[in-house]
């Protein structure tokens, strides 16, 4: 997705001059879930060595500082948006029964159902409870909603595996309510100090730069490499999950294409031939390309929105956000 | 456990002076758990069906009436109160496995375990969001960590299969937090506009009736007709649950006893036989009878702390709902 104008952004680049607040976000992580129980103990090791890229409260500061701060309560604020996602990894690989995630086990596969989904409960609890003590009716607000949404985007997920049926209108809902809707709310709680419509347009933005993300994310899994991304690629087809790129190519591929796309979505097992058919099929009906440009066209919805917040560096490391998003490998 | 002060009372005499009340919160349950989304209401209805015995939501509004009330909110408090309950009820019995809950068919064995992780996400944050609505802090902070105890208390209860090692200690730190913390934040929410001492004492008196209340809940698993409470006596042991009477009599049990309970901790199903027998172990060690003496300890407690409070029909009426819980045979 290259284009003259931009050029890769790393995440670390993105996150270096953010470095001491992002380590005191870790600390504040490690206090909120404390626990004296040993089992709960020993899984909240676990995810907190199953270190994540941090993007979320990546996000939290940069909308804090693009928009009148630094706030200090920002850094609570982040480790509470990125504990909120961890909740929600948790419940989510209980539910798809997923073994590995970044890179380590999953919580089902390493302890089991039962605890993986008592343990997401533990953490959202700890959550809540980190908001009332920060004594703020706002971030409350925003973040229960944002829960209630993603469990809705969850539901909807569960319903996304006839791809005959799952039209683009339903992924968009779909993608918004599982991903966006978090990265919109990281981005308001950031800006909860400043002026209402420094606050809008920053939940519009991460609104944009959500479904940018997700629309990415599901193109990896049809291009990305295996070795780099650190899962297999076609793993959603192999789930029977028909995201935007599917989507977009079927009404352009033929009776054979067709039949071979619901011959895998009728196999238990698709083989990995199979996969890579379909794979095929899609990319030739231009699905990626399609799907390309709607990322696109978030991206620039996205940056469009920064015009609204005055210049600074942070407003800046926005913008490049928005690069990482679209550039990004894995 | 009849002695001569106390005749049994019936949830129902209890609930009549609250009839209309009770039946505004069903109105704000359906409202405050309400989607647009298909799957979702439709286990929505499955669960507003369930029809529990509102036990909890009863507190709430005795303990507001008993404390200063009738206050308007209360309503829609014990509404999020029976609502955090159902949300609890729904993850438990994902985790447990459940068939029947108050005999219906539970979300995972109706929809799916998958559906049944999400709703109780989806119902826990309504609550939430309910709460946020209402726009004060002290029930957040109330419900909130109530609910983080009651995950902990879940985790408790995964490691309580090993009667050899589980002591009444560990049994008691289980049961308050599985079952007291949430009677005795229904009680403290409903006297949010009371006294801090008031509130204190009822928060006390719906721990004491919640400990109370899960001991006699574990005793009727020994000594229940299966006809009247609608599930088989002697589960928690088939499931491998030690509770208060078993706790209580190993100590008092020959080895030849020990042996037997051993066997049937070991047996992956149990023979009714082999559970019949250990019932008729523990009854003779004296278990059932500790355990009804503890029960009767914690409610003489939950009874002195009323006393703290101005006479009133409804300081009454929770005095009686101490006799409920003691003598209910379901």
């Amino acid at each position: 997705m290259s284009s003259p104008q931009t050029t890769p952004v790393s995440l670390a680049e993105l996150q270096a001059p953010l470095r001491r607040r992002l380590d005191a976000i870790h600390d504040e992580l490690r206090r909120i879930v404390e626990a004296d129980f040993g089992l709960i103990t020993e899984v909240n090791s676990h995810l907190l060595r199953m270190q994540g890229k941090m993007f979320r409260p990546t996000l939290v500061l940069l909308a804090d500082e693009a928009s009148g701060g630094p706030d200090p309560r920002a850094v609570s604020l982040a480790a509470v948006v990125e504990l909120v996602h961890l909740a929600t990894l948790v419940h989510d690989d209980s539910v798809d029964h997923s073994v590995l995630r970044r890179g380590m086990p999953t919580v089902n596969s390493l302890f089991s159902h039962q605890v993986s989904v008592i343990m997401g409960d533990y953490l959202y609890s700890r959550a809540i409870i980190e908001l009332v003590r920060l004594d703020d009716m706002e971030p409350l607000r925003v973040l229960s909603r944002v829960t209630n949404e993603m469990t809705v985007g969850e539901m909807r997920q569960q319903l996304s595996h006839d791809p005959l049926t799952f039209t683009e209108e339903a992924y968009d809902l779909l993608i918004r309510a599982k991903t966006a809707s978090l990265l919109s709310g990281a981005c308001e709680v950031g800006a909860l100090g400043a002026a209402p419509a420094q606050r809008a347009a920053l939940g519009r933005f991460g609104d944009a730069l959500g479904m940018a993300f997700q629309i990415v994310d599901d193109l990896l899994d049809y291009t990305a490499d295996e070795a780099v991304t650190g899962k297999p690629s076609g793993l959603d087809l192999r789930e029977h999950k028909a995201t935007l790129p599917l989507i977009a190519a079927l009404p352009r591929m033929g009776d054979a294409g067709r039949r071979e796309v619901a011959a895998l979505m009728r196999a238990a097992e698709p083989h990995p031939e199979q996969v890579a058919r379909v794979i095929g099929l899609v990319t030739d009906a231009g699905g990626l390309e399609y799907a390309r440009e709607r990322a696109q066209r978030f991206a620039e919805r996205a940056d469009a929105e920064l015009d609204l917040l005055p210049p600074s560096p942070a407003r800046e490391s926005l913008r490049a956000s928005i690069t990482y998003v679209v550039e990004r490998q894995r």
